[in-house]
């Protein structure tokens, strides 16, 4: 259910690629802002049967029989060769699904490769507190670390008001001590940031003026999330 | 007040019966879809002294004051004979309330007589849960039975997906195993099941393309709630 | 935080005069209705370290660094003389807030004397109640006691159902038992009695057709909230 919530906030339809070993789900935004890539092994999974293939799937209507489960209910995914639907069973209630041809979904984007100065390990609601405070004044939030400095600092500008959060001793750890300085757009930081689930390390890779790479693993670690977000370049 | 919510959800104003034995309200809906009967015996009250007559009251008014009570407060009513008021009374506070001409109520209806070849008992909670997933995909949901079969079938189907919750073993309690499948407008079904309190065990009375009969007891056994509602053709 | 969601019913903008021994704001509705003053002693504060002088301030703006803090953490408030802001400084979190200048806001009002009645100590809940059961009936609520009789009466009257209160005994405390009888608009009634703490005991001083000057203490005895409300007159 957290990964749905996760990629629901990108996304409304995304393909799923089957392979033996697991899932992967890469999906991006329709601006081209943020890019979301998940990665679920085999061993996530209660038990896991597939052929390889890809699926095209509504992930709002997804999300909607899942709901219906409670929280240690098993919900069991087949699909049905025949029919070509995609068929959720949760604790005796049967939801029979279309799924939709791969090919009219978005085309998956391929990552880009970075190679970033700065890194750090945050608990996510530290970040939340930052960017709920940055949301007071501004639309935009700054990322910044220096060289040799041990912190993260998160900052906002308004118009006549400002905030600034700065993270350091016991609250980060410092991966790569570079400069970097990155303005984001307040809207995708929220939405990111809200679907991460609460005191999740997250690591944030960062440059100057360069896409931030969010990423964290998936609750008993059979998975990994990679999100990234353009800059918001000043002009 | 759950009997007072439960009226509600069908009617604004209804007549209600004061005899010695306790009261009777009859109630149908401006649609002539749904109809309920509600019958409180004497004892169901702390302490009840009437003179018998008929009673026009808009029950989402008396739905006021009577929320001002807490739980374990006792919830006082008079007939004021001189005012013709309802006089509500609810630790200290008082509250005066006109009643409404009962000739200018709806006229109670008079309860079709029906013998029906299938009926079960069930948990309110299961039938929520079967009526929710429904509403996913659809805007009927028709419920089945078999001759011969000990179980309930809820199912909906919608242009895209279906549901299909299946209701045996222990979940219910089949009184008479006829055949029966009836389709019903979930807006109904959902005020309906919503309405009767949780975990309360509800028989169900179905038929071919026949009104439903649902019948709950209320908390202490003293009163009886009969609701019944109108199929949805096919046409 | 709570002394600011009092203010907070009442106005947007208010004068805060700084002196040595604490803080005074007084603040008037835009429609001359009701009055705020509110009193902090310096002893309200962890510390207190001012220079006499007067701020103006956007009190919503205010609450919105204030609610970014824990129920245990310790809000600090700095003017920073040079710029003129306001630095609001919660566990690592800096806001730097712009004041607005104080001749802009709102003049305080003189507080009118009066010499009223009749007088008595209520707890807020009860008033509460009073306040809500009237607003099923009315816009307007009386406040009614009379020579002699110690009771604090809160009435309202519809045009077809009416509601009266009789709070008496361990219920109140009548510290003047004249005569008196006003009516009130249930609007600002109601914001007034929300935002005044749960369970904190309030002393009304009432007249025939005057203002109900309405005061109580902070939690902690550092401060007093005077509160005047203008009568509502029948014409």
């Amino acid at each position: 259910m957290t990964v749905l919530s996760s990629l629901r906030a990108l996304v409304d339809e995304a393909r799923i690629r089957v392979t033996e070993d697991g899932l992967t789900v890469r999906a991006v935004d329709s601006a081209n802002v943020a890019m979301d890539d998940l990665e679920l092994e085999a061993a996530a999974f209660e038990s896991f049967e597939a052929s390889p293939g890809t699926l095209g799937l509504n992930l709002d209507r997804l999300a909607d029989p899942v709901r219906l489960a409670s929280k240690d209910d098993l919900v069991q995914l087949f699909l049905d060769p025949e029919s070509g639907k995609l068929i959720v069973v949760v604790d005796g209630l049967r939801y029979s699904m279309a799924c939709i041809d791969s090919k009219t979904v978005r085309a998956e984007p391929t990552p880009p490769e970075f190679d970033l100065p700065a890194a750090v390990t945050v608990d996510r609601d530290a970040l939340q507190r930052g960017v709920k405070a940055a949301d007071l004044v501004s639309d935009h939030v700054r990322l910044r670390m220096e060289a040799g400095a041990d912190a993260l600092v998160i900052e906002a500008e308004g118009d006549t008001d400002a905030v600034t959060l700065e993270l350091d001793g016991d609250d980060i750890e410092v991966l790569a001590a570079g400069d970097a300085s990155t303005l984001f757009s307040l809207d995708y930081c929220k939405k990111l940031v809200r679907t991460i689930p609460a005191r999740t390390p997250v690591t944030l890779d960062l440059g100057e003026d360069f896409p931030l790479i969010l990423s964290y693993e998936l609750a008993d670690g059979d998975g990994t999330i990679t999100r990234m977000l353009a800059p918001r370049i000043e002009t």
